[in-house]
């Protein structure tokens, strides 16, 4: 936790918050924060900024803020991927949320397994969950809008141009023969396949809608991996 | 499994294996193999090839392979990793392997956990079947090698200076002031701290050693985040 996040309830005047449950444990027993400290706090989809300690209890912590910092810059990327499994999905999600992804679309394809659209891992109070880590690990703020989308064709061939428009628009495909582009640093979107890939009519699908099919080197990686290593390389 | 790996044991003739066990039931179950089909084998630490399934039983899988083709290059760096925590460090090892690193040092610091050096996951048996994931899923052949330095200040003082030689030295650190190179696509030696970070301490003991303190960004990534992401940097 590099950021207590804080929300509006947390409020008990307009530069004052008391925070209780599992953030006041991490303060006091991972952070060892005594009275008069000033912490890194941030008011989620807010600014940024310090709070000092100025009362501890066992219930509760209260603290001045002074939220005047923008949060970091978002990357300018779109990211649509083929629902992994879930706990894969989770590290995904909570990846790409460090590096500063703010617009993810879940989608179906051939290989998705039917299973994984039923996870308790996609409940709101999950995926928020997963998201907020991330924000926490990343000292940001502003929360990833997340949309599912659970056919494939309709999506990609009626609300992907809108999308993706005046982006960069790759598909990642370890079978493509074009190396994927580096330091583009502008509006992209980037679609990933499922483990196994999609399926050619996917590719050929895709590639229709101006969707590149790119590769990133001979080695296979696990969509974990390749999605941190892509965005590496698209924003150098 | 992008690759079928064979060991020694599992030749009955100079181009002829049988091999049982969780590769054979994958190979049944998963790739859904018939005899006649031709799958990617390599052995462990040697060439890759094709494999003809020349018989399937319920015990075994008979293969005739052909060997000749090398396996992908590595990259020309030794990852230096102050040992993270059991769960992580797998899948971090995993990933490296993926990305072709063979030379790991798993070192101690300041903010290492004594018990993770206690952890059943260092077994040489659980590394090895972690680092045999990561060269299925990659298509290699190539064991990294794993090495163990459970006192900081000697390893760095003694030995960092003949392992690194000839190579640039980075330390990968959140709180430093240099932006760390890119595309440098020659021998490196990256050394990567624990949760939390490098003591100020350690720091100038590589600093010592010249390494360089370098840092990627606003954003704290996770370990498991920021090892992928640095190697795309550094080797695009």
């Amino acid at each position: 936790m590099n950021i207590i996040l804080l929300n509006k309830n947390d409020f008990i005047d307009s530069d004052r918050v008391r925070i209780k449950g599992s953030r006041k444990n991490h303060i006091i027993d991972v952070l060892k924060t005594v009275k008069g400290d000033s912490l890194c706090c941030g008011l989620i989809n807010g600014n940024m900024g310090k709070g000092i300690v100025e009362q501890i209890d066992p219930y509760s912590i209260q603290l001045k803020v002074n939220l005047i910092t923008p949060p970091p810059a978002a990357l300018p990327l779109t990211l649509i991927l083929a629902l992994p499994r879930p706990k894969m999905l989770k590290r995904i999600l909570e990846a790409v949320t460090t590096l500063g992804v703010k617009k993810i679309y879940l989608i179906n394809s051939w290989r998705v397994e039917k299973s994984f659209w039923q996870s308790p891992v996609l409940n709101d109070e999950n995926l928020n969950q997963v998201l907020i880590k991330g924000l926490e690990q990343a000292k940001d703020t502003i929360l990833p809008q997340i949309f599912f989308k659970k056919l494939f064709t309709p999506f990609v061939k009626q609300e992907l141009k809108t999308i993706s428009e005046n982006s960069v628009c790759i598909t990642a495909h370890p079978k493509a023969s074009v190396l994927c582009p580096k330091e583009i640093n502008q509006k992209t979107t980037l679609v990933v396949g499922p483990e196994g890939g999609f399926i050619d009519l996917e590719i050929k699908t895709l590639e229709e809608q101006s969707f590149k099919t790119v590769n990133i080197g001979d080695r296979i990686l696990r969509t974990e991996t390749a999605v941190p290593v892509i965005i590496a390389r698209l924003f150098a």
